[in-house]
């Protein structure tokens, strides 16, 4: 059965296809989660990971869930309840970070945009000169609106604040720019089945130090186990030893190794510029068409582009019959966004003009 | 330099090696977490982990995460700060829950055995009966240090009082006898990379109408997002269409769906005989060379095998040289029969009698 399934294009908001050497890293056999030879691709997948999150941070590595356990393992170990978050909320992301804040007992400060559009980082900086929170959060690419946040000065206004400066890198990381350190960002995810080319499992993370400063003057021990900081970085780190906390995800972090060493292979900023080429090329074969962006330039995510649609289109029939018909997937609208607008990934392999011929010439084969 | 590495034969506490078809599995081109083809996969895994897990339950389905992560599901879904749990205490794993329930606010009563010895079902039922807990915990099997826990009668007495039984099958589930409606187990997690034959990265989890039940009567809401269950039962159950919650880790569920069908075409009752008949060998063959078991017959672990080293053998040397030098991975020990013991393996196609003699051959050869 399962190799009887051809090969689905996947322009979604994710996963996208994965090239060959990364399906060959999944099928590696495995190794111990101890094993000397296990552990060197975990350092290899760390110091990778360093490079493409543009930082210094020692403590850079994947946690062992997908991308969304990445902002649990943050908020869990940064945020205590009783402290107080800032959190850009302009669609489901930010929208996510504030809900488990609330969650985990904190006070939560919304500095909200329309979905479409960026945070005003005016209005942003200026509730965190006001509440001196404890985290600060921004998403630099929302998945559910297709819009790539601007950073410029953020970082210092949190420095100056006492803020940690969350960020969700999840859509953008690999696929445009991000500078953890030069953005000031203390705290920050990303998950590896968008721009970075993996498939979906593992959570990279980068903290700074002076985030880890904060967490050892936590008030309670983090209230997770599993997402436990020291408990993880025993294993992950290992200064003196390892110590056993989880059994790693072995094929998964083989996997992500591959997807690194090609995305450094072929360079981080020919890859933004491929993945930037590639958004214009939609943008502009789908507007002939008269789909129209929703997020003004300047703005855009380009790893993920959001379309309004031509008057009187089925949105979801079309949809569903590039997935059945034609082996294409394209993402639905989240939330308000449902059934106005499509998610179209272009993201690692797939960020290429070969990706928009065969989707828009397969939607102009439907609509004629 | 993924491929020049040869295969390490396994034989610690897990993972083990996968067969081809898990390999080849993993390897298949990536479907979207919404795809009719990858749902119509994700409902194979669940009625096929009903079948290993013997249970009716409707809530049965991979956690996407490692095996710990079953472990904090079910807690920080079925347990509150200020409830009640009693654990059973005879290794690492009963600790973990301990600790994870100390964490989460709940009152942690702790009924004790000797490490390499079961719980004692009369003072567990007994502890049970006096303080009516919210959830009653039991390690099916040990896996620091190869016991496995008679359950026979524990789920009657946890039902006259009131408490939800919490099992953790991580390395007994399709190993040995595990039978969760007829042991009225409630909540119970696993992992995948044991008996079950898979990468590690998930958690299948199985839970009880009657656990469903308490569940709707909690106080507060779960306190974690990633974990959430209902928000997760969105997109894994769907009744009445899917929702997003996170994109779940493709590949490993390819890789659980191909594992459990080779489970279910060998036969349970068959499987467990092979671990049954591979770890008898096993002890056998080590039992010549002077290992003695740490667990007393009756209360063994079949697919984890824990033996102490004969008299003047230096233990972490030899563990060494087999890994390094013979491509064979054993476990140590942990906490205080840490560098006492070796925790032997023999899980999913481990369970052979030609991985004993490799190893018992190759100890030889060390030895001599």
């Amino acid at each position: 059965m399962i190799t009887s399934i051809d090969e689905t294009l996947l322009l979604g908001p994710g996963p996208c296809n994965i090239s060959n050497s990364v399906r060959d890293a999944l099928a590696r056999p495995l190794l111990g989660h101890l094993d000397p030879g296990f552990l060197e691709i975990m350092e290899s997948v760390k110091s990778r990971l360093r490079r493409v999150f543009d930082t210094q941070n020692a403590v850079t590595f994947p946690v062992s869930a997908t991308g969304s356990a990445g902002m649990e393992f943050l908020l869990v170990n940064f945020l205590e309840a009783g402290d107080t978050i800032v959190v850009g909320v302009n669609g489901v992301f930010g929208g996510r970070i504030a809900a488990l804040s609330e969650k985990l007992g904190a006070k939560v400060v919304r500095v909200e945009a329309e979905w479409g559009r960026a945070i005003d980082r005016e209005a942003f900086c200026e509730a965190v000169r006001r509440e001196s929170p404890k985290v600060a959060a921004l998403v630099s690419g929302e998945t559910s609106t297709g819009v790539y946040q601007p950073m410029d000065g953020v970082g210092d206004v949190c420095r100056e604040s006492g803020a940690l400066l969350f960020v969700d890198c999840v859509t953008s990381l690999a696929g445009m720019p991000v500078h953890i350190d030069s953005w000031g960002a203390d705290i920050v995810f990303s998950g590896t089945q968008k721009c970075l080319g993996a498939p979906p499992g593992l959570a990279p993370v980068t903290v700074s130090n002076r985030a880890l400063e904060v967490y050892r003057t936590r008030s309670r021990p983090t209230p997770s186990f599993y997402f436990d900081l020291d408990a993880i970085l025993a294993y992950v780190d290992g200064e003196g030893g390892r110590s056993y906390h989880h059994t790693a995800p072995i094929s998964m972090v083989f996997a992500l190794d591959a997807a690194l060493g090609e995305i450094l292979e072929e360079g981080l900023e020919a890859r933004w510029k491929r993945h930037a080429e590639a958004a214009a090329y939609l943008r502009s074969e789908l507007g002939e068409m008269g789909f129209t962006p929703l997020v003004p330039e300047g703005e855009r995510l380009n790893p993920l582009t959001t379309l309004r649609l031509p008057e009187g289109i089925d949105e979801a029939a079309i949809r569903g019959r590039l997935l059945t018909e034609h082996q294409i997937e394209v993402g639905a609208g989240l939330g308000p966004l449902a059934g106005k607008i499509w998610r179209v990934g272009l993201m690692a392999s797939n960020a290429r003009e070969e990706s928009v011929d065969r989707l828009v010439s397969t939607v102009k084969g439907i609509l004629s």
